[in-house]
């Protein structure tokens, strides 16, 4: 990140004066606008519907964005927003245990009430709220900490909506496009083959630099031994991975985790998520529609039991974590360059990528062999924001490196995405390691 | 039914002539209408969801009345009705097996696609189908009846959005208003004391007359042995079930049936479907919605188990099937006068009837103590429509007598709704018998 | 039933006299001797294991057949039978809620303790004490009924000690044979073509005459009008089960009830209970031993669902259980002469039949299409006892007719068994009817 | 583990001559031995039971264990051992998809047959073939290392079993004792305050040496940066987890991890598994009887959920896998006075120890915070062994230090136990870790 175009992050609270706080509206006032973009082109019906547990309808990602701006900042102010606010605090709390009783999150497919047009009232109302805030010039940094977290939160709910409208889209009977945001792009060049980058071992720091946004998850820096490693120079593509399926990989038992490949029989698993076969050819669905597989595209949205299964079919492993952001460190100046991490441009979302990159972060989360646990030191916050991140580890694995759906600002190296190994909505991807 | 308003039901198929069909034209231009009407007033949120995998969104209902005629009467005749009409086929089949592979009806809440707006545009092409169809002037008589059943299927179905929207808008974590049709009516007068009806052992002839529309089910009428027994004089009410549930009703298992009792425990049921206690009162949903909990009230959206119990409590017992049937057959003209089967006047739903009226059959469907089984003589027909009714003839009980949602002409005295025992989102009631 | 052995039958409450209860003492000796007989030559391990929810170990059997003597006779007298009596409450009742809580039916698979060892001292304590009273000559006339009611309980449970025993012993992986009773005879005679019996429509009373014993559910003797019907001369065979599966009766929707198709599709259904393929070539299991299908053997254990397909399938339907009843009253000379239900001799169990009789009740008991209701005028009784029958009527249907595992005793023409339509492991045939 | 007893060590592969062989044909037999003598005083019946799916009944790890000689030893020679081998070769494979079909560990307890005394004679005809083996002296290297690992493996389900008997004779409605085994001692002196042992960062080799026998998911030994960190110097006790409970402990979501706050609300979780409140008293279940609670005794059959918010509620966390490991390497003296990891005295069971020793390892299994993760350079090898472990790295934690039930030669320092994170049944304790 270079110094130029610090002050156009919106999240760096190094610099405590005028020349911040309007850059931290402008973010504020932008993230907002991209939030109601991703949802202008959908119907109705879109926002309102939940095809699965884990999916939430788009409406709801729309509230809770601004419920978190009502109940942690307007609300310690006794700025009470509307006559709405205590039913909004209790349908739009996700999770926060010390925010009071929630609805459930499985049951968010339920409420047809409040509308979308209500909603979107709402969502002014806060906008505005906050706003106002910023012109009394009154902030203290505590709130400008909470108000940077608060846009942080919602450019995570951006990319939560891109994967949950393109389930929702893409699991219609006949699924519909989607054409604001770019899928990976179809114009990929053709892969080349896989080649390894190789790292012998060291002590190297990893964990968040603390003069840049971070979450508490990414916190304390901290020092590893990593031993010698090698890391693919590429994703693996979906030529390589049908290779694996017609190879029968999703029928031989060895090469699954024992826990994979009882999710294997008892979702009857047989390819990735928005593949489908029609007429004897593959087909993949991405957001904007549905098209013949492209073996050249990365293999997208498929689980860690997946890319676990395929690593070991493939005689390597997934790589740790600490691998992943090792080696962003150890070839900082072809980070800088490739991928979206750095990108200075004001776009959205990075440009798509050529799959021929030297190293293509940025197209999918990768996921990495590393459970999802405390770094050392690691300590939650005394606050309500402190349920953030902490109370998930356990049960999941940590993804690196962003993704087509993830907004610019919000990728860096010591960012640690996480779901659970059986989970395939998020836009995820292969990439392998060996030892050396 | 007088020989004056014969002409008037839609439903008669003794006169074939000219007069007969504009009827018909005119019933089913009504029902189409109709449906429409009860849609009208919601918002296009309120037509998606599905919050329980037995409720359909409303929008579903009005696909599936439509996609009836499309599938029943337009395909045999090779009038493909719109582009849409394949992918509609396999959306909106409910269950009819003879006619391919359908959606699953737990999943039709994950459907936002087609959208309220494209369903609209099909019914319209549809009705005007139809329309088309009478002023072509061709109607054998095959497709005159299927379009008869095809009214009956829509008023059906009238009365299932009714449950489904009064389940839907009385699920929202704050309750909804629905105002366009009544529910029970608030100003019914005081209930008098429970009053008992007599009749002695007979043999009686039982289910539907030939000469006007009837179900596979009601089918044929058929001679019975009714020993001597007694039928209350009205429904039970809010404050007589109170009383049930202040003495510990649903803490006693030896009040219930065992499959009751473990439904009581499972579920931890404690009171009626939209009963509800806020602040140490009792409120109660209705369609109009939350209001004081009203003892005078008929005591509704209660499931057999409940009622079955009640009754056991009350030491008496749920009347079988024949004995509502049969009470109405002893004393005809005051069924004619008191209930909504023979009433004449022209209003969609029977107007909202006075608590203390001699005998309330029309406010609420009474449960039976009759499983749903086939009368003596029993044929399914040869068709695709010959799946109505029958195939559900397992662990489902009958209701008698029809309820304030029920369209006025749907309603005869051998009507047989069916619902399993443990469901309470039909608009029921309770009515006690005693043996003589 | 003759006079001349109206003397032996234990349950003939008519005369009371010493010589009334000196039969009760036999037949109570008799029925406790023969329970331990259907046990002993099994292995211990075989008396534990509960391989379904609906199965119960054996050596449960033989606690709670003690354990009704010991709550319903024993304890209103104070007759504290063993220290151990307050646990065997606990875990030995079965369902009587009047007495307290009770142990999980579907966890008495868990209880290694007490042993068998134990539960066999209980049983002769419990004998020893009601031999005792017996011969304290003080039994009242409400004992004495109680102790009858007592050894038509261990009655039915003998026969669900063998539908257990062959549960368990057919279920382990290489089928383990039981040889003291005989399962259906494999020397039974080839099925001569099915033939129908007639009976025109009638006034006839059903239910048990108050002159011998009954259970509730019998209760009262009550008229019905009956239609005219055809009943088959025998049972449907192996060899026509068969055919219904070969033209495709497992895969056919149109064929089953709604829920029966659920059943089919959720368990993958392709055959009854006790059939498996062993390199294309059809085996059964009986007690005995695996065996090939032998095609001339009545088809068993199938659930209401199969025999209502396979009746759709052959142009009939199932009887009503009244048709079943009718057809004996209406030829009881016949019965007398061809069915166990009158047979005078001493045997445990009836001989086994020719399949060529003509009408061979006694062999399995045949499923009927009526739902398990009360009659008119049925009533529970205000004790302990009331709990018998009456709660489980809903969800079930009535069977009737007596199987090979049923002791010659119990089974009379008003025996009203009663199962789920999905319960395949009782010893359950099919015989058909058809409306005249 | 000095010089002197590491001729004693069965397991130990260094010397390849005649000794060393003696040596392991002596802890072949006397861990066969052991085996039988932990069953020795059961019930029959409590050889069979499976009160739940993740417990084996006790006869199952008698067949298992003998299977996993007859498979891996005896077929690869073609030393066929019984008749029914192709039989037990189903049953008893436990996992082992490279072996083919198995029965399903659920319904283990379903298996009536082979009964314990055919089992018993399978287990002495296996002994017996392997005893010929050695005497034969013909056994090649890679023999004798699978024999060492079936031995292994057998003192691995020697614990199992000690857990699958606790947890049978523990969940009898009325616990029953067992006599044979040591449970926690009773007559632990009270605990200390609890202390805290300090060590800085450093950097620490950690894995299995290769001069032992060690599991693969030992190795390989490696280097690791450690942060500094104090490690409690004993577990805690059940006085410390009351105050936990009567401080809210398992009512307050902000202690626990999310999916331990769902695990508790699912699964109404209030205490531990062998904690039951009678009479307003807490008693404890242990091996040898239901006992008052004892506060000094450590807390034990903890799940990692509860430790986790135990620690929380501490303002502590649980320890990594490498800090326990760590610290015994850092204090070897202590560890070999104190533990019984390095105890050369000749009993099977490590002597019951005081609670108040330096650091009570070899009391209770210690839950870590490690997700149960390959090390660097792990790799599976290309044999049905190969199945190992490696499978079941996902989902689980580990856990250090071994338990009263683990046998005395099967404890070491890099011993990587591991369970789910909800698992209770181990004989699980806590140990406290603190950031430096």
């Amino acid at each position: 990140m270079t110094s130029n175009n610090r002050s156009l992050d919106p999240t760096n609270l190094g610099q405590k004066n005028t020349e911040q706080k309007t850059s931290l509206l402008e973010a504020f006032t932008e993230v907002r606008r991209q939030t109601e973009q991703i949802c202008a082109h959908l119907e109705i019906e879109d926002l309102v519907v939940q095809p699965a547990a884990y999916v939430s309808p788009p409406k709801w990602h729309l509230a809770h964005t601004s419920w978190f701006f009502d109940c942690f900042v307007l609300e310690p102010l006794n700025l009470a927003q509307t006559s709405q606010s205590p039913k909004y605090h209790y349908l739009f709390n996700s999770y926060y245990k010390s925010q009071g009783e929630h609805w459930l999150q499985s049951e968010r497919g339920q409420l047809s009430r409040p509308t979308v047009k209500e909603i979107m009232l709402y969502r002014q109302q806060i906008t505005g709220a906050i706003v106002d805030l910023f012109e009394s010039n009154s902030l203290s940094k505590k709130q400008i900490e909470v108000i940077a977290t608060g846009i942080q939160h919602e450019q995570q709910h951006q990319e939560l909506l891109l994967m949950d409208i393109k389930f929702i889209l893409g699991h219609q009977p006949w699924p519909a496009a989607y054409e604001s945001v770019a899928d990976l792009d179809k114009n990929l060049l053709p892969a080349r083959a896989l080649g390894w980058l190789e790292s012998t071992e060291n002590i190297s720091l990893f964990g968040a630099n603390l003069n840049a946004f971070s979450y508490d998850n990414e916190r304390p820096r901290h020092r590893r031994w990593i031993s010698g490693f090698q890391l693919a120079d590429r994703l693996i593509n979906n030529g390589e991975y049908m290779d694996f399926m017609t190879d029968g990989g999703y029928r031989r038992p060895e090469l699954w985790l024992s826990d994979g490949w009882d999710w294997v029989q008892k979702n009857q698993m047989g390819h990735p998520l928005y593949w489908r076969k029609q007429n004897h050819h593959w087909e993949e669905y991405q957001l904007r529609g549905l098209e013949p597989l492209n073996p050249n595209l990365p293999v997208s949205h498929i689980s860690f039991y997946e890319a676990d299964a395929f690593a070991r079919w493939m005689d390597a492993r997934l790589p740790t974590e600490f691998e992943i952001e090792a080696y962003c460190s150890k070839d900082k100046a072809l980070f800088e360059k490739e991928t979206a991490f750095w990108d200075p441009s004001e776009a959205v979302y990075p440009s798509p990528r050529r799959a021929c990159d030297e190293f293509d972060t940025g197209l999918l989360w990768q996921w990495t062999n590393s459970a999802y646990s405390p770094y050392p030191g690691f300590r939650t916050t005394n606050t309500a924001l402190g349920e953030y991140n902490g109370k998930f580890m356990a049960n999941q694995y940590v993804l690196k490196g962003g993704c087509v759906a993830t907004p610019k600002h919000h990728m860096r190296a010591s960012y640690r995405n996480f779901y659970r190994p059986s989970d395939r909505w998020a836009f995820t991807g292969i990439r392998l390691a060996k030892d050396l």
